[in-house]
């Protein structure tokens, strides 16, 4: 396996009450470009090895590709943001979306460079708010306890918006990006302020789903699941404490740890 | 929570050498149409809970909505297929591809109706290929013990491509497509046939991932995880045999049992 998909960083490991920093290894998420016979397809975020594997994959899967002799060639630029293929029967798709932005799990959104401009045009998430590691871990404790469709069928995921108190909605969707778009049009319907509020996941923190908080204003996103490298690096200039794998007694607190009150 | 996101189907629960038939309830996973002062902006595949919190959130993550006063009115369609939001400044984004199909995890293909439509145009995949529960579940653990880059960050989707002996190739993404897509891309890239292969995923079973499967002819679909019920559905006409919740000495056989050696 390959090894380069991954960066480390330092993160805050909380457990019990005692705090430490270490370095922690998280997975990278890195735009690729893929054009064909020079021009461009799509850009969707990816993990940053297999390249040739997932260009061939992903055009077989769009319909462009039938025989293995079809390509003449393959190149990878050489910061692997971008690959070209170059096929013998010089196939480009007729209808398609020049621009056409995709990502590595829900598609929504623009992403990559475009993705990471839009985000630094988003002003940092100003709040004073602070909570604690226990009411941090009770609310991912009643996230799981309220997921009755995930104990059925092991299918969906769930998104919750928290305040200082308890769960304020909960939403569940076979669709992560889904759940979290239903948490924040439910506040949006009811007009509750979202900057005291904590956005939690039962995913992992793509850079879509930071994106997301950082639009509405959310200052904490937790998740028992991992954050990608790529939301390390926005949550940073967003203001955004991002806090990930809180199970138990434990949590990883990744970014902007002044907001916990260890 | 809302329990209309599940239906239930028969399938065989195996373990341990013994094979019995069950009701089991599996997630569903509906298309919606979103349209904006009656401009068809985007379908998507969603679970069919929250779905004015869901086009709400979606129109604030795409920059659409500022103010709840924006919102004259929302109608579901009785079939809940789409979704109508009119607002009162009239927005519709300028460079919006009218054909922008999404889904709700990935977004490389186009989904729902026209996904559906595709699906029925492929050919039932034709193999006579047998496995046994056991070799499913050694598959299965080999999935996982070579899982190293999710092992060090619980960040990654995994896919490998297996034979009646071992696993051939294995690939690791952040974005669960994009590991589907090197599988499938490496196969065809070394010339090797997917009509007496098992494509085994380390997350849920959704309907884009069968497809895939389908357009590769690869017989048998193999997780740890769900399969959707939109899966179960194409997986029947398109004579994929579909196996989840492959874990220890158990595992659950949703379609085309005739490939598994019992």
């Amino acid at each position: 396996m390959d090894h380069s998909i991954c960066k480390e960083f330092d993160i805050i490991s909380y457990n019990n009450g005692v705090a430490e920093h270490i370095r922690d290894a998280v997975v990278e998420e890195n735009p690729l470009t893929i054009f064909i016979n020079d021009q461009q397809l799509v850009t969707m975020v990816c993990s940053p090895s297999g390249l040739n594997e997932l260009a061939v994959g992903f055009l077989l899967s769009e319909g462009l590709l039938r025989h293995a002799s079809d390509i003449l060639e393959i190149s990878i630029a050489e910061d692997k943001g971008s690959i070209r293929v170059r096929t013998s029967n010089q196939l480009v798709p007729a209808n398609r979306d020049q621009n056409h932005h995709i990502t590595s799990g829900g598609g929504k959104s623009g992403t990559n460079f475009r993705f990471i401009e839009a985000a630094l045009e988003l002003p940092p998430v100003t709040s004073e708010v602070q909570f604690t590691p226990a009411h941090l871990l009770k609310m991912i404790d009643l996230l799981q306890d309220r997921s009755i469709t995930f104990k059925r069928t092991g299918g969906v995921h769930n998104a919750a918006l928290a305040n200082n108190e308890d769960l304020i909605c909960m939403f569940e969707d076979i669709g992560r990006h889904n759940a979290v778009d239903k948490v924040l049009g439910y506040a949006f319907l009811n007009q509750i302020p979202c900057n005291d509020k904590i956005l939690i996941l039962s995913g992992r923190i793509a850079s879509e789903m930071l994106l997301k908080a950082a639009r509405a204003g959310i200052p904490v996103v937790l998740s028992r699941a991992a954050p990608t490298g790529l939301t390390i690096d926005l949550a940073r200039s967003l203001n955004i404490t991002v806090i990930g794998f809180a199970r138990g007694q434990r949590l990883s607190i990744y970014t902007h740890p002044e907001r916990i009150l260890i």
